[in-house]
């Protein structure tokens, strides 16, 4: 192994991030509970999500969107105005959540600074995540942050280009075996795999992974091991 | 002057933005019209706008909800849901409106290229941006699109330390003096600034601005007189 770079995911990755999302969802089903029950709820507004995903992309701004949308089409239109307000602050709520580093974090990223340029490589907005790494306290750890926009191959490509190494000098260590593992392996990079415990739907894979490249982890202090 | 990168922001100063997000806000007036008067109703957007940038940062998105609180704040409430539905198109159109590059922006770019790294730098939403440049059809001209949370010093600095160079290798060639001008000569690049004939009210700086570094040009085909 020649690694160079480590790119960290963000979002359950280092932080807490999907229960936050989970429990803004949970609220907007309880508003909106004398129209349809929970499940039926929360397929609507997923399948409102992955519609809209092509326009808005990642991030709690379009998920606000498409919460109102859902709002009023699950409704037909009856809905109250307070209703509409209440998703506006459910959304603002989101965007103002503490962050809750996770377990072991901080100890792994002081053990390989100095040794890797250590980079946050997310989806999500910009401003979303700058400001949650700021607040964290961890951006001394990190050389910059890397938006993607999707990762996939073409934007790990980049990646690596921008970063002006060869696909073999990346680590990428995250949660989303779609999104942090499978793209980078199929670029010739290494990938890690540290599982949260709640995936968001539009995550998960029915793969099995198998590669010399690949490892997944029960606990990120594990990635130390090989380092 | 040693330049080795040069950045363009994007929303007009390669393309045409400002007046699609001005024929979405009169379209906002006109349906909201029996609530206010147009004035007073584009003076209390903006100030939801200004409120909120700080939490939604700038885009299409972020423009949306600040569409959707003005108008449930300006009727108190007794607007109609298809007033919120209607919203919500106005801002799906804005983010599938055509890419109109402005005049003389291909033949600069394609005088350029080869010459010097040429980057896109920009404010505003990854996803748009990066939808933008792709439709525009002049991606392969660019190294790289950069998007910034705030045009400001801090943010120019993490620029240039991410592209290797020192700030007098940067050019920065732009429509506002207030994001793509001021905050590169005060770390020291150079600037180009290339009035657009519309320009954000958050945009504008009353500031006269003298620098050997800098200079104002009335069309985009002039920076290469000093290339």
């Amino acid at each position: 192994m020649d690694i160079k770079v480590i790119a960290f995911d963000a979002d359950d990755t280092l932080w807490v991030n999907e229960p936050y999302f989970r429990k803004t969802e949970e609220q907007f089903c309880e508003l909106l509970s004398e129209y349809l029950e929970r499940h039926a709820l929360e397929r609507e507004l997923f399948k409102t999500e992955i519609d809209n995903l092509p326009l808005y992309g990642y991030g709690v701004k379009g998920f606000m969107l498409s919460m109102i949308e859902t709002a009023l089409k699950i409704s037909d239109k009856t809905i109250s105005l307070e209703h509409i307000e209440k998703i506006l602050d459910l959304g603002k709520n989101l965007l103002n959540e503490p962050i809750d580093i996770l377990d072991g974090v901080e100890e792994v990223l002081e053990k390989l600074k100095g040794k890797y340029k250590l980079v946050v490589a997310t989806k999500g907005d910009l401003l979303d995540q700058e400001r949650k790494l700021k607040k964290s306290g961890l951006s001394h750890y990190f050389h910059h942050i890397e938006i993607m926009s999707e990762k996939d191959d073409a934007n790990y490509l980049k990646l690596i280009k921008h970063l002006d190494i060869m696909p073999e000098n990346l680590l990428m260590v995250g949660n989303s075996l779609k999104s942090d593992v499978l793209p980078v392996l199929n670029i010739g990079g290494y990938a890690v795999h540290v599982p949260y415990h709640i995936t968001w739907a539009h995550e998960q894979i029915e793969n099995t992974i198998e590669s010399e490249k690949f490892k997944s982890v029960e606990h990120i202090r594990e990635i130390l091991q090989d380092l």
